[in-house]
């Protein structure tokens, strides 16, 4: 008998039938003898639906609303799951974030999972019943509703699966498992039946929205085993076939993953960059034009100072697209003034894209094979930055899937190895 | 400055534009200097698709579930409510029913409010803020989430006004005042200007949908003066003129209202038969039969027992229609095999019909003139049941709308006194 974590996203959890089809699957593995306990999603298109009606009433609704808000979408699918199980004849109970207790700190929409108090589901677990917890949401020490972000029931799921020692974290998504690249941009794309934790971090924080980043964190701070799977296939489907399935994110890095020296590309449109240009080129400038970013916190990815040029320099940084309204008011209002900016350029017409693979460490010459590749379909690279296990490069918008798709093929991607 | 409640239904809520207009009526009384707190229900419609959701996975759900369910509508609107509130300058803050807390007993779908921490609301007041509170719900010592059943917004708002002694509770609403009848049936119903706490109780628990019962209950208990008006007039109104208008329930009976011997018609297809035919006559049968409903905590209505013929009796009562399936199951299943009743008859094709009066207590003859005007239209009485200040039959529901117009016409109601 084994303690195991289910996490269903917000697809698998869209209907009626879908969620009954997930109540069967828990079943099966309660049956089985496990110990389960699931984190699902919003019905798909619930969280926006909620976030419409906000924008209708505000440009900038309150934080602290926004989550009061968004965070009913799991309430209420939770409760449904918890009553289809009940259906088919498994005891079940759902709670919310604040009742488990999951306390996060005050940051609204994007707050971070402080602890976990699992004493009420092992209650539960014991007595024999499955527990459905929320995703996405945990409360503050003021007894506030907090959200974890977009994509935070991943998160929650690993939280709850480290704070209980859970054998194995199960994600059921829509897709079967974690590919080199979106199957969508390269058909050829494959996917990967391992993949390290560090790779998986670089792939999530580059744009694969497979798994949201802080969920592969949890995940490698509390080495949580992770399996990315479908929730389409057949429910019923054999306990052993579907331990099999989709991609396992592992912590050892065995003498196949050492072949891979690109294991995948990510990318992103999700990028806005800023340049503040004619900047006088004093000691400090980069902290005084960050400082206030962070202290907003807006998380700052790239960052690119030009040489000083008769004193002065241009200055570049990107942010998410959703923090570039935020970032441009104090650019225009706060930090350009301040610092003497002679100009503010905006452009959200680029993107991110990245190779990542663990093999880049005892491999040179990968980054170059990258620049030729793009260089070779004349696409001009903007910033560069790179880490021991990935490069990435920020590029034009419209050249991103061709980008990708030249990047696959130069490393072979589409070949099992 | 005085610190007031106001109260907005579903319809009050229903859109975007709506909640606009909640708004802005809320902001006109804030910038009058008054402290308010807003108690909204969820946006019409929703709670129905919500508990739609649930029957399409279950013929009983679990209560527990059902509430941690329902419960997603008013969270959702009371954020809605805040944001709307923010975006015209006003600040305010949305609380949920375990967040105030509101605290309730554990009967899951009919929980009673036992207790309201106002601490927060008020910290937040003298802050200068306005406070939405959900309706609905509160949370039951264990910390699960507990719902007042339908039309409990009504209730928390008085609860709220009278835990915080509030100069008044306004109950926002798609009607412009209670009526004497419901002005669909009897398009001469008129409205009344104020009407007595005791008459609005029989009332509300005889089927006007205008507040809930509860509502009333808690209005008597503390003294909180409730009006009810409508939500649909222009949010802009002056002050004095919104003052003045709708309903008034008041604590003092007047001169004028003596003088109103029936003051409203009630009316409800609310309402389930049960007859157990040749129960055994003997001492304490009446409470072996409904000891077990009231333990399954069913409300009895109306009760009627036979005269003994040979040692035996009919024994039939009354209870709400939602009752029906659980009273019928343990009747057939329990009830009558214990009783030894000969057989069990179960009639939903009933209604009640009341007529309302303080005025009753000093004026003889009232109920016979009822059963005189009910007689000449060839209406059938089944059971009767009398209070000081109220008569009410149970008759075939066929009959309901031509009842409720004879009785309009008898007793006078659509003329001014």
């Amino acid at each position: 008998m084994s303690l195991i974590v289910h996490k269903y996203g917000g697809t698998s959890m869209g209907s009626i039938e879908r969620i009954q089809n997930v109540a069967r699957r828990v079943a099966k593995w309660h049956a089985a003898g496990h110990q389960v306990v699931v984190v699902p999603s919003a019905m798909s298109g619930e969280t926006n639906r909620l976030l419409g009606l906000a924008k209708e009433l505000s440009v900038q609704p309150d934080p602290r609303e926004l989550d009061m808000l968004a965070a009913t979408g799991e309430q209420a699918s939770s409760a449904l799951l918890a009553m289809a199980l009940a259906a088919q004849g498994v005891p079940a109970r759902s709670y919310t974030g604040w009742q488990v207790p999951v306390k996060t700190d005050s940051a609204y929409t994007r707050a971070r999972i402080r602890s976990i108090d699992d004493t009420r589901i092992r209650q539960d677990l014991d007595a024999g019943r499955v527990v459905v917890v929320t995703g996405f949401q945990g409360v503050d020490d003021e007894g506030n509703i907090t959200t974890l972000g977009r994509g935070g029931s991943d998160t929650s799921a690993v939280a709850v699966a480290a704070a209980m020692k859970a054998s194995e974290c199960l994600i059921y998504t829509d897709v079967d498992g974690v590919y080199t690249t979106d199957p969508r941009v390269v058909p050829e794309a494959r996917r990967m039946k391992v993949l390290s934790f560090e790779e998986m971090l670089e792939m999530a924080s580059l744009g694969s929205k497979v798994l949201q980043i802080r969920s592969v964190e949890f995940a490698g701070k509390y080495k949580v085993p992770v399996r990315v799977l479908s929730s389409l296939t057949d429910p019923m489907i054999p306990l052993e076939e579907e331990m099999s399935s989709g991609t396992l994110i592992t912590f050892e890095e065995d003498q196949k993953m050492e072949a891979a020296v690109v294991s995948g590309i990510a990318f992103s449109r999700d990028e806005a960059k800023f340049t503040l240009r004619a900047v006088p080129d004093t000691p400090g400038v980069a902290y005084s034009i960050l400082g206030p970013i962070a202290a907003a916190n807006i998380e700052v990815d790239m960052i690119l100072q030009n040489l000083s040029v008769q004193g002065t320099t241009d200055f570049s940084f990107t942010v998410s697209r959703n923090d570039a309204l935020r970032t441009k008011e104090l650019l225009t209002n706060q930090v350009g003034p301040a610092v003497g900016a002679g100009e503010i350029v905006f452009d959200e017409a680029v993107c991110k894209v990245s190779i990542v693979g663990i093999g880049m460490r005892n491999h040179a010459g990968i980054a170059s094979s990258m620049f030729r590749a793009l260089s070779e379909e004349g696409i001009n690279i903007q910033m560069i930055s790179t880490s021991e296990i990935k490069t990435s490069v920020i590029i034009a918008d419209k050249y991103m899937e061709l980008a990708v798709r030249a990047l696959h093929k130069t490393f072979e991607l589409d070949q099992e190895k």
